[in-house]
């Protein structure tokens, strides 16, 4: 019966779902029926370590009692009510957030994920300059949607490239460094040289926006060297363009803070959140403005809009999460357990096992890179990160898998005990693909 | 208490939500705390008769308890994992979607909302026929994101021009005929003719979609004259383009029918929903495609994604609506309801006030079309359309105001006596802008 129920999920997901990023005919995705905390689990009861976050998003763990009752409860009041509204739980979530971001960013525009709102922060950028371009990195991920996958750099962008006046420029990334540097120094310093003579070459009187992930995440979890973010602020304000922080993945718990920024010297014009702002219960993102940004739509109407704009049941998952992960410490664990078991840990084993380059990260925001070679520092090939997957999921964790690289980035309220679990199981695989390297 | 409540939403309202479309100055909203079939209500009690279904889009009617208790066991279950997974839930409500389809249509990509539904559509299309332009109408909406708001063809889109390939033609709209046609086969023809000549002077083998909404909706529910969507199947057919029909505020029960399409003698290739599909009780959209399409990407990456694809929340709600929906025989009534109350009260208003110029639609989806001289056809003043909204408020009525028209669009849910107190209601203040005719 219950294996039935798991036959039945695949068969429907066979037949009727189209999935993102990937061919359709050889997919054979695992069956989740339920969950709690860091695990999750099928019909038929097999039970995984969820060390993915599922795509980083549920900050606050699967199933949290709070959330889950603030959502029943929105659903029994009014589920839905459109933008134009007020809306007493909407008013409630924009205040907690503008609560946690810098003084001085009182406002909230709502979306329904994270790639609409850097849609509609690339929107306000442009309007507020009166300019066009946007100035992004290539290692970044900002959405799929017409603007934000052209911003994005990655090879998603490739196949999409319909929207005009997007630029790409290297962000600091040391252990590839694009600016054959050294140190975090000189890799910062270079960066931002390079930055800047971008800006220059394409007209700084052109550029609308700077757009970063403060900690770029699926590119592969590089928190930047001090000094780069502020660095990056001061050539804004040097040529009046707004700086666009994009924490859509790195907000809200990931590195151990509310927003990644704040462990930086640096204040956006404008943050883009989703994700860990109520775990994706239930689907929504959005931008806090700066109160200069903000007023100049004060008499001129702001020409962007959503159906689900602010929507009341997204608000109260934001409530109780936010609530929660301030009452519960869950922000507070994230960075402990990162600066106490996850970070030796993966530090540990980066040190037994050759096939990891570089162990990196902060929080519950971790990379390990996993390398040919170490002196040249070749990526591994896709089918040993395929077996590297594979592995760990028959070991019962389920990874996060990019490129030549596992994200160690489960929620923030993993467990010490579920952290040794899940590295005895990057362990034992890691050995297995050691293996492979000679 | 309850008024401190009110005044509470008012104030978190102005101090943190950036509201849509507007300028955020003068804006004072409605405080909308709880609703139920076609009403809603604030803190205080005052209660409103919703004629805009919000953004058209509760075609359930508020909070429809099956549709509620499906969102509550979900949230208790599994409220949010990731696309890459198979979920049963996800499963039953792509196959209850492509059910609805016409046959040959049983894939289903879940989206956010309507907006990112279109920009998959889009880039489906494009990556389908390897070519770039897409073909829509100045008189359309289609989204906010970047290519989905260069698709559409109102206003909304000026301000908001980055992305490439888009081109617009007129659709048929006999009342303002951009074609100098008298009558509705005139109209369909000359429309026809004019798709076709803007299609072979942009070059049919670079047009990879033509875009239209089934029934125009914001533009001012414009139902196509018989033969015009298989008209332009047929131009389509020719040259190798793909039919993409957008019925985020046609479809599920607005018309009277499962797909506004139904009553049409039309088989696109993807067909684009959101809104109605669980009258956005959560936050979702999506796409069908057409199995040559699906096809397209058996073996082939579909370069587009977002984190809450196939939300497990938004499929709940899906099943419950479409469940409730065909039980209830929620879109006969819609149906019943145009034909028998609906669309007669309206003739009977414009055939008393001389305000209105046309009354049009079908289902409940109508719209009136208020004008300052009836021989001229030339709109009123948007100082009579507020008034318009003003008046209808105190009268305890929601309306939908677009341009120069009053969108008649309540939940498909409603009954003769709403649509009685609501025509009553338009008939007075109707009766205050004849006045003001003079
Ligand atoms: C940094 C960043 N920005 C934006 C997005 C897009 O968010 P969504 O998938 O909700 O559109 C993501 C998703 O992974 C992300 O990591
Ligand atoms: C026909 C049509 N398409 C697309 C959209 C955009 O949907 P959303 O607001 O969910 O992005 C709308 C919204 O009104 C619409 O009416």
């Amino acid at each position: 019966m219950t294996e039935d129920r798991d036959a039945l999920a695949a068969q429907l997901d066979k037949e009727h779902v189209f999935h993102s990023w990937s061919a359709q005919a050889a997919l054979a995705p695992l069956v989740v029926a339920g969950g709690l905390g860091t695990r999750v689990w099928d019909h038929s009861g097999r039970t995984y370590l969820d060390f993915s976050s599922q795509l980083v998003n549920v900050n606050i763990g699967h199933q949290h009692p709070r959330v889950v009752a603030a959502i029943q409860e929105q659903a029994a009041t009014l589920a839905t009510i459109g933008p134009a509204t007020a809306n007493l739980t909407r008013g409630e979530a924009a205040k907690r957030i503008a609560a946690r971001a810098p003084a001085g960013m009182d406002k909230v525009f709502f979306t329904n994920g994270g790639a609409d709102a850097n849609e509609n922060a690339i929107r306000m950028a442009r309007l507020h300059t009166g300019r066009d371009k946007v100035v992004s990195t290539y290692r970044s991920y900002h959405g799929n949607t017409g603007a934000a996958i052209v911003s994005t750099g990655d090879w998603r962008r490739l196949p999409n490239e319909y929207a005009r006046g997007h630029v790409h420029v290297f962000g600091p990334y040391l252990y590839r460094s694009e600016f054959w540097a050294t140190t975090p120094e000189e890799e910062c310093e270079r960066a931002l040289q390079h930055l800047r003579r971008v800006v220059e070459c394409e007209g700084p009187q052109s550029v609308a926006a700077i757009l970063l992930e403060t900690v770029p995440g699926t590119a592969g979890i590089m928190v930047p060297p001090p000094g780069y973010l502020a660095g990056v602020r001061a050539l804004a304000d040097e040529h009046g363009i707004v700086l666009i922080l994009d924490e859509v993945m790195a907000g809200f718990g990931r590195t151990g803070e509310w927003f990644a920024l704040d462990a930086h010297d640096v204040v956006p014009d404008l943050i883009v959140f989703a994700k860990g702002v109520n775990s994706g219960y239930v689907p929504v993102g959005g931008v806090v403005l700066s109160n200069a940004i903000a007023a100049t739509f004060d008499d001129r109407v702001f020409p962007g809009g959503l159906t689900y704009s602010g929507h009341p049941l997204a608000a109260a998952s934001i409530v109780a999460s936010i609530d929660a992960m301030a009452e519960e410490g869950i922000v507070d664990n994230a960075r402990k357990i990162g600066t106490d078991v996850l970070g030796p840990g993966l530090a540990e084993l980066a040190e037994k096992h050759p096939v990891i380059g570089e162990a990196r990260g902060v929080g519950v925001f971790w990379a390990l890179e996993l390398v040919a070679d170490r002196a040249t520092r070749a990526p591994v090939a896709p089918a040993v990160m395929g077996r590297a997957k594979a592995e760990l999921v028959s070991r019962g964790v389920i990874p996060f898998i990019a490129d030549n690289r596992i994200h160690v980035v489960p929620p923030c309220v993993v467990t010490a005990d579920e952290v040794a679990e899940a590295l005895a199981a990057y362990d034992a695989v890691l050995t297995l693909l050691d293996e492979e390297l000679t």
